[in-house]
């Protein structure tokens, strides 16, 4: 149990108007956590301070060697008043999955949750409740040690921020186009894809930028040895429905383990879909797409929930999805998720945790 | 043609000592070089101020998504008191790769050589004249955007610090250990492993710590896909001598493309030695080792410039290199390249560049 000090602000900013359609992680609040380690020492001084610039040594690891990992969450305000986080066990246990990964200590899970509880109630204020938005959380570790030599740091600060969000796509639940990458690469097994750390993100712009000259809102990526198989959009996991199964490249150890996608595997179990996580090429999606039985396309993310997608684009091959509108299960598991996140459907794997 | 302005420490550090060994990137000069960058306003207010913390907010997208790149060259004092640099185009060349492989903009090359030569000579008192150590100059650029969804920043700081360095390894030119890495991957084809950028650092310390804690100073990374040719080592890249000739993996995209690996090249050929670079195999070089033809290797890179590979170890095969010891040609190239920089031996090459 951490013994958490509290700062408050004595210069509150205005919070954004109830009508305010908020874009993507732009506005914060008033309050953040943060935590220092050093080795030997530990995790200690763990506080919640008013929302303030960091003050980093020129020579911080962060900026040269990439050691930082993050997490994305979200905070739902019920129509009864209640605060309502999605599943912060599975992003902590992903949280110390990237920590191992790159060196960076653990957060024991209880402490990593009460911080988030902590800064969370602080700022509920800022909860917004229009349709569609939400308070996304933003837990992030950086590497501190003013050094230039490679190896992995003794200083590290655990930050927590915290952001009232609308949709992450312009698109909202409309559905989106997707360029399907055959040059550039993400990651690849034995590297750091399944990790949530700078490192994937960065790789990935150069390609997006290029799909979004193109008018492609995302990139689907291949894998980097066969450069066949389907892996993932980089801010999403991705679906397909074919022929009446339910599919999602598995998870090889150069994806990212979604807890989206975790939560609609179990829901279309739940519903008596067939569903695999298997390898899939983009051969079996172009085939599938040619006999009509690419029944729908979606992507999943904490950030954008369920992203309908209308169209594929693979070399010269444009793929419509069906009508290119939003298929019926993408639908439906937007709609009952948001309902469990908003306290509004019934709760039945307890997934939702209270404030 | 930049218009720096400079503003000196009021408090300048005490220097280190003439006789201090110096350790590897520790101690920083008094000043360092800053610019900003912003979308539609291009690189603006060049300076060179006191050596201070930077102050970013804690959005800023270098934090979350790996947007940085760095680079690394070394200035040396003469003994008549000149001031040199090695090569610094091919750094500058290199920069403006990584950082169109990143999508950070850009810096005019002449530009960023005015802003090495301007803080050089402004901390030109802090570059140690003790054999084997120089003046580290780490010039780097983050990216400040204030946003947390994923895309190219709209706003960039670019940096250089300066730091007096001994050598990069505790074993100065004494051959080190190094482990041949099997379960991990640092970079694949497609990927941003010939980039200068954090990502590529992250990925290497798991397998670093292993490698460390069984003894060895380095790892040396297999292709992501085939897992069998040797890629580098990370902060180095790597040859070997067998046979006679001179091997080196060639440049094929996940590579770093090292100064000092195009220097040891150009030398290498200039003395007759025959040279190739292709792809090498692991079991090229076991088989060398084997029948005794694995007559050197060793590393480069700009921090330890030559280092000498007295043992790798790959899987359960140690194979030591002949004796263990220095071998000739890697004594030859350390003494040229470093007599070069000293403006010891004739510069025929004009790779120094005096500030």
């Amino acid at each position: 149990m951490l013994n958490i000090r509290i700062e408050k602000t004595k210069d509150p900013k205005v919070l954004p108007g109830k009508d305010n359609p908020l874009k993507f992680g732009t506005i914060f609040t008033d309050h953040m956590f943060i935590m220092n380690y050093e080795t030997g020492k530990g995790w200690y001084d763990p506080r919640v301070i008013p929302y303030q610039p960091l003050n980093l040594e020129p020579s911080a690891m962060v900026f040269h060697y990439g050691q930082e990992m993050f997490e994305g969450l979200k905070a739902y305000k019920t129509d009864d008043g209640r605060t309502l986080l999605f599943r912060p066990d599975k992003n902590i246990e992903r949280a110390n999955r990237t920590n191992r990964r790159i060196c960076i200590p653990e957060i024991p899970e209880e402490d990593f949750l009460q911080a988030i509880k902590t800064v969370v109630k602080v700022d509920e204020a800022w909860i917004p409740t229009k349709e569609g938005t939400s308070l996304y959380i933003r837990p992030f570790i950086i590497a501190t040690d003013p050094y230039l030599g490679v190896r992995p740091s003794d200083r590290y600060l655990f930050i927590i921020i915290l952001s009232p969000v609308g949709a992450y796509y312009p698109e909202g639940l409309n559905p989106v186009k997707i360029w399907i990458e055959d040059e550039y690469v993400r990651a690849v097994k034995g590297g750091i894809g399944e990790a949530k750390t700078g490192a994937n993100y960065v790789a990935s712009m150069k390609s997006q930028v290029k799909a979004h000259d193109e008018g492609y809102s995302q990139v689907l990526w291949l894998d980097g040895v066969h450069r066949k198989y389907i892996e993932e959009v980089g801010a999403m996991n991705i679906f397909f429905k074919i022929n009446g199964t339910v599919l999602t490249p598995e998870l090889n150890g150069s994806i990212l383990p979604g807890v989206t996608r975790d939560s609609v595997l179990a829901l279309c179990r739940e519903w008596g879909l067939p569903t695999e996580e298997r390898k899939i090429s983009i051969d079996e999606i172009k085939a599938a797409h040619e006999n009509g039985t690419l029944e729908e396309v979606w992507g999943t993310g904490t950030a954008a929930v369920i992203s309908p997608v209308g169209q594929l684009r693979w070399e010269n091959h444009i793929m419509q999805v069906q009508d290119g509108g939003i298929g019926p299960i993408s639908q439906k598991l937007y709609d009952t998720i948001t309902g469990i996140q908003l306290g509004r459907l019934e709760d039945i794997h307890n997934w939702t945790v209270e404030v």
